[in-house]
């Protein structure tokens, strides 16, 4: 049963939208993912946010470009925590997106992650479900050792050719 | 019947949409003012945008600020003219409100007026019902008038007094 | 007898102009399209702002990048509603432009839409219209739910396929 | 044993973060609050960020203001989900803050709220632990219909009274 | 015979538009200030710009704050300088107000000042009069001179008092 | 004898600075051109900017881009007009060099036009001129009527081959 | 003999100005304070830059506000290290001349710092001098261990009173 | 004896440090170069930064883009300057790492140079050490010559060959 409902209101958002969804697969948490917007389908939509909880889903992740109600509206129905992607693209390179999500009124919050940040939306999803899973926790840690492996390789052949020489 | 709705999602906007539902009265068109949040009662903000229409509602004029999602969700539902206020106030003064209401996905308009432009709305609206109501368009044209008569006024008082006695 | 005018400053602008001809085209609605600039022949520009009326238009669409003073200059002059486009492109990408077409003063509406936004111009002026012709309107919603059928059969494609497969 | 940690660098966050505080004590979750600043005494910040999860803390809500690093550098060290409230004051407002918070690289996320935004901090971080903590979801959605019933008290009034008769 | 009209939409503006012209009396240049707004009264306003020339203006001085399109209009049709100036206030501070007065298109100058300038417009009227006028651009000259005394008569009052004794 | 300086930091501002020196051209004004750094030389510049007028410089036309000294370090020296041209480019896109143009303090005005103004720079620097210069007034009167033409042509293309069939 | 200038274009720059000479004096650096403009007394200013490493200045600290061209200069004449403050003020809060100091050209570094950073300045010129000075270095420390313990003063406080009755 | 740490936290920053690199060298100053990442390896980063004094580092040159904290963590702990480089990309074009690097509070000052301003952090970072260094004051002397000569070979270029034939 699907723990995170990742969403966005148009395809051309699944290649950031899919990032969050290879970190919850990296992570082993089942999720799934729609297309559906709140402004050319406000019923479904509606339908979407308020069924969400009873599919088992504990966070939602919803990506929006512009001005970006998805992840807003998501939170207005939905009790537990929706993640919000801002878009960049269109002439504001994203600015609007993220003023539309981040700055939510007074009792719905969106946990607002960076430009485009799919992949950390879905670490954001796998740190919420920590909370209560020893396992998904261990599975965090891991991936932070990871993380410094990979930038302590680059250092060490950066101190090994120089920067001269250096190609990433 | 009412024939504009005007509706903000909490009181602290009244003062700016008090001055759309003015024009409406200054040029006799009948409308009705409502409360609702988007965020805070998506429910009955559904059945608002939904029963609009059979209420005889030709043109809804919504006020929100920061991640301003009203006037985008009546929008998505409302198939007439949706005016969007945005309002200023809070640490970006209003340019979140801005985004969050002009910018809208192809296919979803919002007719956005400027910064706390509550009168704007209301002469818009107006210019809206115009075009259908030779009466109406007359009582605009009177209103153009007005204003000229305005700015004159203060002219001829400075060409009087000079900028130096000036006082407005 | 055109119903609405499209009006636009410069030939590069057209692009996006005729997105909002295409709407009109699409609704059945009439209109005329021409080429205007109000700072290089502000007299044809002024004639053509005070004709407007007498030809029958109901609803001018103006589009304008940079110090876009062409819509203002429209609903200074013409006395329905006219719908603003602002132009991205230029070193601010067309921020300039929204702020030269939102923020008109008080009494002197310009009913603005998203950047580049000419399919939401022709739309938002069917809408407008659409207030006293119920053909339009129902014209309007049968779009609606074409848009709802585009999104619908986008997410049946990924349901199907899943996202790693889903080619846009 | 504290289940939330409040950390802000300078007590002249403090109003705000005493918001995020209030709400944790209405829906009954045990926090701690403290003063520790990343930038003036980084080694007792480390102490802390690295001893959190051992004390039972399963989300930290960092707030700060101008370049503020405090929530980016506590997700760089704690492994669960850390909240960003981005302080407004200063020259730019706070959008230094906020860019400084939100846009988090791939890997550490942070969970941004609006500016201020105290208060869907502490709701937020309650959201996060009744993905495993059915009796605090309850107390969320008893929340949200609280906030309802606030809005339709207020729409109640301004129906009875008029808008020209409204005081807030 | 006025040789700089100073033109401003609205008597809000004049007490910037009024250091314009306590410049222009410093320099002994003859000037004539007026209250037209282009958007409030198009008619009057083309016929002010039509025949500014033939009054004898070498200069114009707009000023305006918003969606600025004086300056632009005067520019559109006054065939020697025009000097904008951007008024503050409002939401944006006048952001707004610049970009619509200084990004004016191709084959349309507008020579923009700062914000608020009203004092640099007249100096700068009375620079452009000096390329013809040598007893004026003595007078230029002198008042740099004064410039420059007073910034040192400061200084000097430091040297003497100390940074911790300086009052303003 | 020249009448106008050009003024750049760098060769790479060449290409909007030979749009000025080409309406100059166009006008038949006698002009110089010049790359001199006020960051890099600035002995050179300053003799430059004392030298001047002693070399009949009536109008001095500087570009620069980022923070953009030269013009206004122009306008502390020359006592007659400075018409600065803010350059793009940059991670700002040239607001930095706008601001840095526009916003001169008190007593030292810089003429500044839009980004990447060359052309409009020449234009200025011509209205001044012809304050004093019938011919010259004659000349840029013509031009307005060219620049009528061209969009009157386009225009009339336009109506002939309809928006679809338009090619630029 | 003072081994740091400050200089500020205007005495209402002073408050900001002379939170860096507290700190030097904090720190026992000897300086010098002046009030300089670049833009209204260029020659003088030319002099001051000029004769500042003979008088023997090893750090330049600037300050100014909006099109800040003061510090740019002095690190086009000044061989050694110019610190640059950003004063906030003006319509559009300092942007203007935070841009205007920091984004200088290849060849010209301007250190800048945070917005109205006096006493960051101040600081700054210490770490600058204590690079061969041991002494300063050890009051360098000593003052990060004061910082710590004022915050860690601030912790204890709010741990023994609790928020609800913190005062600052 | 590394006298200057160059510090990034992502080898895609390496194109503009190895520009302060480059500059270094220019100047004979002994550098170390290294890949930390304070947010992906903090305690990694801690040891380098608390052990840079004892390497005999005297200045530290850090780069980061987006929520840049590495400069401000720098100067949290080394004593001694620290130069932060604010690295442009992103949806918002580096303005993020700019207010990242440079809002850094009272007490902890980065010195911060132009976006993507490489060649001149190494450049200042010779500043700083010529302090204390008569032999590298002179090369940065002789430098600054080579620069002004460039530009001079340029402007003659352009005397011989007119702004028509010049190609850069």
């Amino acid at each position: 049963m699907a723990k995170v409902g990742i969403v966005m209101g148009s395809d051309s958002d699944m290649k950031i939208m899919s990032k969050a969804a290879d970190m919850l697969e990296k992570f082993g948490i089942e999720y799934e993912m729609t297309i559906i917007s709140a402004h050319r389908m406000p019923d479904i939509f509606f339908d979407y946010a308020k069924s969400a909880e009873s599919k088992g889903i504990k966070v939602i992740i919803a990506g929006a470009g512009m001005a970006a109600h998805l992840p807003g509206m998501c939170a207005a129905i939905f009790p537990m925590p929706v993640i919000g992607i801002p878009m960049s693209g269109g002439a504001f390179e994203g600015m609007d997106a993220l003023l539309s999500i981040v700055q939510m009124p007074s009792g719905v919050p969106v946990a607002t992650v960076a430009m485009d940040g799919g992949k950390n939306a879905g670490i954001l999803a796998a740190k919420i479900l920590a909370t209560s899973d020893e396992a998904l926790l261990q599975k965090l840690k891991d991936f932070k050792e990871e993380m410094k492996d990979e930038v302590s390789a680059k250092d060490a052949k950066l101190q090994e050719v120089g920067y001269k020489k250096y190609e990433k």
